[in-house]
């Protein structure tokens, strides 16, 4: 009965792009799931999908099972946890906090040491997939933890992913698999906002230049699912340009400590630096696309109106 | 009658990993085929496979209907066609030159001028798709050029590739497409290699980190080509890092010519530099994984016996 008793008091903390996402897909697989986040219309919208919301994290995290949290950056797993109220006070013991914020592996091994004194087990789960993986259900979870943390989290797991990665049972491990993918995930970012600039300058349709590349040997994930974005001067945020910041300052500090310089994420860290710089930190990461606008003048637009291009 | 006259006198110059392919698919659509390259050894596998080998560049070109060049940088090009008994020299007037070396818009167009001098069509047309696509037919042609350019070109376009994209009837419309597309597979080239030996460093299972990126939004399609090269430590050369040193360059020396700083291209085509000055400049482009390996010490090879990792 302790399957039962743990998939009945499920609460997640953080209900951005992807929390709410992953939060939908439980709702949909009947996982009675409890939520909170600090943004009051965020909570509404949880409330809507037919979630039950907390009034804080302490209500949160109290009697649940599985606490799955997934905010920003350290800072805020930090406040969530540890902070003054923090869930890490009022799970109970043996609970699981199923920690899916991409933050480095060093810190994540920190917050398991202070997982374990509260009595607590932690599965080291951060995920790939985007917000399109996030609503579908379809992310792939970068997995380490002891046996009976994934066993806790088994229902939610199958709920928002398609693969679950199976790493190991010491805490960072997931982290680090996860640190070291963004170093891809920001880099053809930053790329496809280059090529795409570049060709807007160098006279080529944007349109047609993406359906050319999206299909030839330049295409990458980031491209084909960030380009639409610039083409359509679409900013509402998904994930922001502030976040990958952040996750390729993640993969250079994590090289720094190896001593493993990155000339290609360095070069692609400078640049969405420059997009926080001129303003765009809180517009969605394909906005980074402006920062080569702003110096080339070209939009990246499709060309109205022409069979042909050029 | 026309079509069936320029049909029966297809040539084909540069025999390499990519002109091979291309030549092979030409013969199994019954496309008469004359074919020369340098390499002693390079025409005797042509002659193996169908083709009628000729002597030198100028039995090549005498009588051709259409002549593809695929040949690997403006210099050979140039050579091939009006160097000492060059093409262009005995080429039936209103034959087709197929174009089809990644070389820069602005040489492309001089090259055209030439072409239009001795009395022939160019048409513009860059592939993607590497060795895999010219040996499976299913490159994409990024071509312009004048409407009888392309009609001569037709039997063999689609014996070559799965997608031709018609850019337009200017020459140069073609290669600036290319150039551009280039910026992304050399990036990605890099940043597979960064990511591996960074992943390697950090004490993942580079099999294992394939398996996860390649699936995740970290995944590209130079991710998927090469880093199976790396694992298996196989440097054959298809294309070599030396091609993309010149590619590169080309997107630099675009983008300098445009007024557009390109900080991503830019540092990858240092890590390519290096990879050539350390001595991999005929190996496989994916042996720029090895520039990384050399300053980490952690080879990018699959773990052995293990399970799980790290």
């Amino acid at each position: 009965m302790v399957a039962a008793a743990t998939t009945a008091t499920t609460a997640i903390i953080g209900l951005g792009a992807m929390g709410m996402g992953m939060a939908k897909n439980m709702l949909r697989r009947a996982i009675p799931l409890t939520g909170y986040d600090i943004r009051p219309e965020v909570r509404a919208g949880f409330a809507e999908a037919g979630g039950r919301v907390a009034a804080n994290i302490a209500e949160a995290a109290t009697g649940a099972g599985l606490l799955i949290v997934m905010v920003v950056d350290t800072r805020q797993v930090r406040e969530v946890l540890l902070g003054d109220r923090g869930a890490l006070s009022f799970l109970p013991k043996g609970g699981t906090v199923m920690l899916c914020s991409t933050i480095a592996p060093s810190d994540t091994r920190a917050v398991a040491a202070e997982v374990a004194e509260a009595g607590a087990l932690l599965l080291d789960a951060p995920v790939s997939g985007g917000q399109a993986g996030a609503d579908n259900g379809s992310l792939v979870v970068m997995a380490s933890g002891p046996r009976a943390a994934f066993a806790a989290a088994e229902a939610a797991l199958a709920a928002i992913s398609k693969t679950v990665h199976r790493l190991g049972e010491e805490p960072g491990i997931g982290s680090t698999y996860k640190t070291v993918h963004q170093l891809a995930a920001g880099t053809h970012l930053v790329a496809a906002a280059e090529l795409m600039a570049f060709g807007a300058r160098a006279g080529c349709d944007p349109q047609k230049l993406f359906d050319i590349v999206s299909t030839s040997a330049g295409q990458s994930w980031m491209f084909d699912d960030r380009v639409p974005r610039m083409l359509n001067g679409d900013h509402a945020p998904r994930s922001t340009v502030d976040i990958f910041v952040k996750d390729l300052e993640l993969v250079l500090s994590e090289g720094r400590n190896l001593s493993m310089p990155m000339p290609v994420s360095a070069a692609a860290h400078q640049v969405l630096l420059a997009a926080a710089a001129m303003g765009y930190g809180g517009l969605d990461d394909a906005s980074v696309v402006k920062v080569y606008e702003r110096i080339t003048g070209a939009p990246v637009r499709p060309h109205r109106g022409r069979g042909e291009t050029v």
